[in-house]
């Protein structure tokens, strides 16, 4: 990786870091130029606008949560493993990476519900493509024969995403510590009626 | 109504439009000051800190959602008909008074979930009290013969409260039309599932 990379790459780790405790609007290029020991105008030799940042922030955000739930997802088996997989990598996501972290996702979602533009477009899109991730891991738990072959995907699909968020607040806003165990019972509830062979 | 009473009430209200757009730590007092027309100094007698306001803001936002939600909610009959009203009446406020509101209550879990101190703790509080509230309507409706008498309420405020924060999101963020319908079938499956005599 050539220093230039290197740079733009910790100034974008820094960036969602950032964007994660203050939000995307709350990103300020003076501290983030401090911080990479660069001035606001060597920054913006390697981000264009604050716009162009914040929708590499996103782009980052996504491709993490690519590499950290999505990809072992889908190299898991079809069907039983690959649900639960889901379902395990997306807790341990909306757990966050540390105390601090957490989902940036829901950092922006709240940021972005009243807002327009090229972010909240982006964001929107990469929302509905996880939802229907989500959707053909079921579709294949249906044809692998574990989930019911007149299961309704689409409520299976908004159950789930529940049970993640409420999670997610649970877990992190109101530190629940029965939050997981919770969320686990919520989810083996929403298997066993929707078993091809219920247990 | 004093005029004073009246200026606090003004601040309020503005401040609590304010923060739903631009979260709680967005909010300006200065801004807030030029709309009432009132030096910095003036809206300090108003409010004595900027904490002070925002845990004010915080509990306009608890009074609002008591009014619109749970008295009307805990005025209808025990069983089917309060579940009922409290399902929409929770979607109505979700949402949002208009385009541009929302729940405030959204913005804040983003904006607190990192933080600490008495904003987040009271957010914290009036979270957990919605949910024994929900729990309580959920009791009365097994005590009323409408749910089973062996329900699981913790599973079931669960994956109520996940219907919802679907709906908000899908409502709000991802602006997709069929939000109210597919979250009505996932709770008449909830209600079928829970219900003492199933249809």
């Amino acid at each position: 990786m050539s220093k230039g990379e290197q740079t733009r790459r910790n100034i974008l780790n820094r960036a969602l870091a950032m964007a994660s405790e203050v939000g995307m609007e709350g990103l300020s290029i003076g501290a983030l130029a401090e911080e990479a020991r660069l001035s606001k105008s060597g920054l913006f030799a390697h981000f264009k606008s604050k716009e162009a940042l914040q929708l590499e922030v996103l782009q980052e955000a996504i491709n993490r949560f690519t590499a950290q739930v999505v990809q072992p997802v889908l190299a898991a088996p079809r069907g039983e493993a690959r649900l639960r997989l889901l379902f395990d990598r997306y807790l341990e996501w909306l757990r966050g990476e540390d105390d601090r972290l957490g989902c940036p996702f829901q950092k922006m979602a709240a940021e972005y519900s009243n807002r327009s533009g090229p972010v909240r477009d982006r964001l929107v899109e990469s929302m509905n493509d996880w939802r229907e991730q989500v959707a053909r891991v079921v579709s294949s738990a249906v044809s692998a024969g574990y989930l019911r072959a007149d299961l309704d995907v689409g409520v299976f699909v908004h159950e789930f995403a529940g049970i993640a968020m409420v999670f997610q607040q649970s877990c992190r806003l109101l530190r629940d510590p029965q939050a997981e165990a919770r969320a686990r019972q919520v989810f083996e509830a929403l298997l066993l009626r929707s078993r091809s062979v219920p247990a």
